[in-house]
């Protein structure tokens, strides 16, 4: 069994916690966006760490990052197996979701190397760009490139809410670089991720073995209505475009809910996002923009439940003299995991005495990109109280080194 | 009868209507927020069309502007009989909520130079600071200097969004004059404002004499939730800060409307503003920040709106596992107009034969302090469809100068 060392692991997530650092009462947190300072501090360090650990470092023309261990007894041409996640978080994230995975697979090459085993293929360790999609695009902006899902072109005319463009902040920040990561080159991927639920910890598991990946559809309902004065507009004159976005955002709730309750119990429905207009206290709402997030491992459903929001945006547009629009920009399948893989940490888990749980994953990750191009695999640690997004996200360290350690055995037999 | 000049009136609106102007696609928008470039430019050229008429201009510590016209029959120390409004707007505002008072103002005064009236007092044409609310404080905030409500020092140590404090911005624009207005001083007070309703449009009036102004509360309600991800956190173990605000948001409709239909016609009760956070589409909001807005003429049923709302909040925090506080930061009684004051406006009304129709007020105004220091009125001319806050705000430019005329003739027999 290789040694995952907890030190050199744990020292390696808390020094990257420090960068996009925010004060919170209770837990650690970390606003890391894509292209931002903080995003750069974060890199530069893992590039440095990289190349400390002996691995061959290129960065791609959207930021991805990726070090290249050789070992000697490798043939240097092989396709390599390939491991990672991501560095940028959420606003007010917390500080395992995205590094946890990069430092693992870093870590496993590490132990790889202290064993000094034998391995007849490279080992890629990566870090993508803009995974969280809380600044340019909608989320897994580095492995769609790497996986042909979208251009380089595309990826660096996205802006942000302030107008800047990636590219312009990539420059900035000294992460355009040259070339595209291509996924579908390696021989397997695997990512390690905090679970961001409870069912590792309900089941007392210490390793979760994803069987497939859920679906994601986002849609947009504008909503509008009348700006009028909040004090003489009489109430039967009024069309709110809040009010009638405060009945879309329960209905969507409800009808997630009955879905996950009688049909498909992995279902899920969220408004994550809400924008008022003009947002002013005296004033009533104009405009209101609603955005809607919905999962499950079954495209049928996910299908009902859109059909049921634009059900309701028909009757709530019908009901209060308002006008709603339904767009639904991003929509992808549910992704399954190549067996290849979950034997592979099936059996590494097997072999260190580690328990683990076979588990759907409600979460995207850039696996679900990969997934796409070559034989892919996720993995999820514990995480307490199945809080993330959140400065209470949290993974015990010895939780971190058991899952590294299903991953670096993962890695072994993929790579062997 | 006192002629009062249509081009005059309509080319000072439209040349006040360029500054902060927006892009629309119908109507004509305008920001002007106080203390803005765009502020100061409308103060600038107000100064200069004052001076042009012969008035003498004092500019107060809190950015208040008064155009003192002393007629050759008037006694200079006589307390003045004034009249005014405001030039600063809400975001996207329309182009005659507060201009169409500040402006018609000076319009009377010029009737009255051009009819060579014998008047016993001076007028004060007057424009007060941040009437909106929309960048520092609650709103009203010139004529809360002006009647004692607040002191100088509480107006200039206000801090908008982005930390910028009141005294910074209005030196930078070089309205931190010196001094006080002092409203009491005044021997009488007749504001002219844009009604933001439908009443006299329904009615065929064309001035609107206000017997009472509806008092207004502000609550604010803070829902904390728990930030979690939006596809790995199953429904049934969500706290779902958006989900709860939005019941909340349809509380205060229910509420309002029942009152409304059932006990007090006049009472409104609206949610203009809701701040979401993380506010991010693929993670479950944390905290939800409610902005409520309340009025009625009567305050018991007000506080019983009031009273409702923290219920609401209570039932919500136990059925949604949520924390929410409420607070009632800003709270004014219901003011009743003078009748010397509303006895002048319809005197002047029926000499011009312009129909008149007496009404309350569900918006505040200056006026609405500068009723507590001296005898106060307030005329309203039509509003075009009673939208307001907005740049369809219209009310045609003969109807301008219908109420301007009524509002000449009550300054001319107030002064008498």
């Amino acid at each position: 069994m290789d040694t995952v060392s907890t030190t050199r692991l744990r020292s390696d997530i808390e020094a990257n916690a420090e960068f996009g650092r925010i004060d919170v009462d209770e837990g650690r947190g970390r606003t890391v966006l894509a292209g931002t300072d903080a995003n750069r501090d974060a890199r530069d360090r893992f590039v440095d760490r990289l190349e400390e650990a002996g691995l061959t470092v290129m960065i791609d023309a959207v930021g991805n990052i990726v070090g290249r261990w050789v070992p000697e007894s490798a043939d240097p041409d092989a396709a390599p197996v390939a491991s990672g996640s991501h560095l940028d978080s959420v606003p007010k994230g917390g500080i395992f979701d995205g590094p946890l995975g990069v430092y693992a697979a870093l870590e496993a090459v590490r132990s790889l190397q202290d064993a000094e085993v034998d391995l007849a293929r490279p080992v890629d360790v990566v870090c993508f760009t803009e995974e969280e999609g809380q600044r340019f695009g909608n989320g897994l902006v580095g492995s769609s490139v790497a996986t042909g899902r979208s251009t380089v072109s595309e990826a660096l005319s996205l802006t942000d809410e302030s107008g800047l463009s990636f590219r312009e902040e990539f420059e900035r920040i000294g992460y355009h670089g040259s070339g595209t990561v291509d996924a579908s080159e390696w021989s397997a991927w695997i990512e390690l991720h905090v679970e961001q639920g409870t069912r590792l910890e309900e089941a007392g598991a210490k390793a979760g073995i994803v069987s497939n990946i859920a679906g994601i559809t986002h849609c947009y309902a504008d909503v509008v209505g009348d700006a009028d004065h909040a004090g003489s507009t009489p109430m039967d004159q009024r069309s709110d475009a809040l009010a009638a976005a405060s009945e879309l955002v329960l209905d969507v709730e409800s009808d997630a809910r009955r879905m996950a309750a009688d049909e498909s119990p992995t279902a899920v429905g969220t408004v994550g996002s809400l924008e008022v207009s003009p947002n002013a206290t005296n004033v009533i709402p104009g405009d209101a923009r609603v955005g809607i997030d919905i999962r499950d491992v079954d495209n049928e459903s996910i299908d009902s439940l859109v059909s049921s929001l634009e059900a309701s945006a028909r009757r709530i547009a019908t009901d209060r003299d308002v006008a709603v629009r339904v767009e639904r920009p991003y929509s992808v399948p549910p992704e399954p995991m190549a067996e290849r893989c979950r034997s592979g940490l099936r059996s590494a888990a097997e072999t260190a005495g580690i328990p683990a749980l076979e588990l759907h994953s409600g979460a995207a990750h850039d696996t679900m990109n990969v997934a796409r191009v070559t034989d892919a695999g996720l993995l999820f640690a514990p995480s307490k109280h199945g809080v993330s997004h959140n400065p209470r996200e949290w993974t015990d360290w010895v939780d971190c080194t058991a899952a590294t350690t299903v991953l670096a055995g993962a890695i072994r037999s993929l790579a062997a």
